[in-house]
């Protein structure tokens, strides 16, 4: 393998199917000397790399060696003065929940060249997927990005203020604390708010169901809906071409 | 030209660096008949385009022809029925503040093949371009992308909400309402918060000024920062690297 000078490559591999990759990220694949990715960056982008490249899977899998964030950013140090030039491939975009800022910190802190290429994110491209828009002329003007996963009160704050909002609120890693989110709907008087739930979102695979905040746990338990999911919950979801039948359901509750 | 049976690509062409379009949106170009592009869609990407295809540009610049919504709707299901394969090209990503989805629904109006591309949106490359994440660990935990070009009263009541969370809030097209957005933020006592302001992101020409809610306006007034802007107000700004200055700046002024 040609040695080369140390550089680093962040690049984000968009949301699941693997031709929503950039131009620059294929690119950024072609000259790899090492590739360090994730669980959520789709394998088939590999293939783009050389294949003399050094493929490391870094990411969390039941029953496997799972590496931290620490050792992660030194994996993609050592590859780069070892190798040359380091493709770290993460799901979504690499800034967006991501942790991509902290690993272009520690490339920099070595001197070594760092690139930070954007990818596809799942917050807007899955809705998409199912063809709701995030914004739309009298639904909605504008959209929030929330994650579930972090234990900090904040998460409860932002997530009440958003249901103040006329945002279209997306929440990511999100499925396991539906029934918090949908209760913080509910003490605002909007249990027939519609909400979107996709998993697998952009790959074959996709699954979705569609319901209102009084109806979306049930529905979602019913559909065996699981990770990793995306929660959609706004007006716009009433755009959603499935939506008509879960009103008429409502109504026939009604009588 | 070969006609073929009518079919409308739907395509995010990113924020401006031709390289951020997606392998699946470079396809579509290369097969296109004709393509309908927008003003912030980058022209060196109809160079991927068939030679012989037909180039429409339908945006808006100052002394041209500008064609409305409908006129714009109209020719894509025109030139897809007379040529084909019809890409719209849009900048950023079609479904966010894009219109995207009333073209979508256009065209399957008309039993026409449909596909929505998604792109990168400015809202989240743009920052990071400036090597700012839009979340980060003990600094924000979400973010909400609003427009400021709606004249509603729910911008207003929104960016209210907005200023009391803790989400990275990032304003397209709000360079003409940024008054009335660091007011908001002012009245909560939040005039120490860093803001970020970019012009032309991606691109070569990128301009950037950063500041706080209290010295933004002035800084943007001296470093003739213009449209296309985007603002970007939140604690993930002081990771920007001249933010440091900023604050020695400040310092001086209380001394």
């Amino acid at each position: 393998m040609k040695h080369s000078k140390p550089s680093i490559s962040i690049v984000g591999a968009g949301p699941g199917d693997p031709d929503l990759l950039t131009i620059k990220g294929l690119r950024a694949l072609q000259s790899a000397n090492a590739v360090l990715y994730d669980a959520l960056a789709n394998p088939k982008l590999l293939e783009y790399a050389p294949a003399n490249a050094v493929k490391v899977f870094v990411g969390k899998r039941a029953g496997l060696h799972s590496y931290n964030q620490e050792e992660i950013n030194l994996l993609m140090v050592q590859y780069a003065y070892k190798l040359g030039h380091v493709v770290r491939l993460k799901g979504g975009d690499p800034f967006v929940f991501g942790r991509g800022y902290e690993e272009m910190n520690y490339a920099k802190a070595f001197d070594i060249p760092v690139t930070v290429v954007p990818g596809i994110s799942s917050s807007i491209a899955v809705p998409q997927s199912q063809h709701v828009p995030l914004t739309h002329r009298g639904l909605s003007e504008s959209f929030w990005v929330v994650t579930a996963t972090t234990r900090s009160a904040n998460f409860s704050k932002d997530v009440n203020l958003a249901a103040q909002s006329s945002a279209t609120v997306i929440v990511l890693m999100g499925i396991g604390k539906l029934a918090k989110i949908t209760s913080a709907y509910r003490d605002l008087g909007k249990g027939d708010l519609p909400v979107l739930i996709v998993q697998n979102g952009t790959l074959p695979e996709e699954k979705a169901v569609v319901g209102t905040i009084d109806s979306i746990e049930s529905k979602a338990g019913h559909a065996k809906i699981g990770t990793p999911g995306i929660i959609v919950i706004g007006r716009t979801v009433s755009l959603h071409p499935s939506f008509i039948q879960e009103v008429i359901e409502v109504q026939r509750t009604w009588k």
